[in-house]
């Protein structure tokens, strides 16, 4: 598929929706709990997909259309949900969330992107980077992340599938 | 975690809604592609789970609740929503997913599974099961498609987030 505005717009303004039908005031069991040391639980996840929010997808395209490669992006910190998240319930993270991506859509709609695709940024670590991989990037994000919660839920269980697991790739 | 039939609900419930928020009246390039030769459509996994909510989980429970090992159950159709989809529409195919969903928590909520977790039944490949790997599997089952239609929803857009793949481990 080619990147088209209306078609990742339909992906991104699902994303909070989906979060909320499959973590909200669900059991803790199901959202703290990770797949190993240095991996992430769901809850570090959507503290995650807040700062990106706040620092990443539309603060970074915005920087393209004004500067083009000119002006690097801010590196993206990694561990910022570990102060996000902090005294946060998982319902509170996912009202936030929420709140944060219906006002980047909204930006994000009044941008003039057809025309830029294929205009230069400058990403810290990987270089010339075009505004159609940045926003083909959120897409693909937000989704890797559902992917991913879904997978860490999943796991929770691996124990009690016993010879089952043989079937489930997702344990593997 | 050990298998809790309430914290089991909790996922199994979630999933028709969770399918509704990511998948409804989306545009069909996200819904009929596939990862390649011989891979399933977020398309063909919901017809796979309307499959599986007719044949596997709930009648499986109810056979090994009734006669144990003593009877193997039905092997499963893994190609059966070639058929079951055939001239429907994806929204048809939620819709019907949810109603069957529904219908068999309601039988599920009312069996008695609390001291027959460790009774056995016999799969016809797997040979030994136990109701507990039988019904911990439904819920890996759910969030493991789950993963798998938000993964090939994520490959559409491979191309065109260009060296940005480095940091999405969903396209590896």
């Amino acid at each position: 598929m080619q990147y088209d505005k209306d078609k990742a717009i339909e992906i991104l303004e699902r994303t909070p929706k989906v979060l909320n039908e499959l973590l909200r005031s669900i059991s803790d069991k199901w959202t703290l709990n990770n797949e190993g040391e240095n991996t992430w639980s769901p809850f570090d996840v959507v503290g995650h997909l807040i700062h990106g929010e706040k620092t990443d997808w539309v603060p970074r395209a915005k920087i393209i259309l004004e500067y083009g490669a000119e002006k690097p992006f801010e590196p993206f910190d990694r561990f910022a949900q570990n102060e996000i998240s902090k005294g946060q319930s998982m319902n509170e993270l996912l009202s936030e969330f929420e709140k944060l991506r219906t006002e980047n859509l909204k930006a994000f709609k009044s941008l003039s992107i057809r025309d830029n695709l294929d205009k230069k940024g400058k990403h810290p670590e990987l270089g010339d980077v075009t505004l159609r991989n940045l926003l083909s990037s959120w897409v693909v994000h937000d989704l890797g992340h559902i992917s991913q919660i879904a997978r860490v839920m999943a796991k929770q269980y691996t124990e009690e599938v016993g010879i089952w697991t043989r079937y489930m790739g997702i344990l593997k």
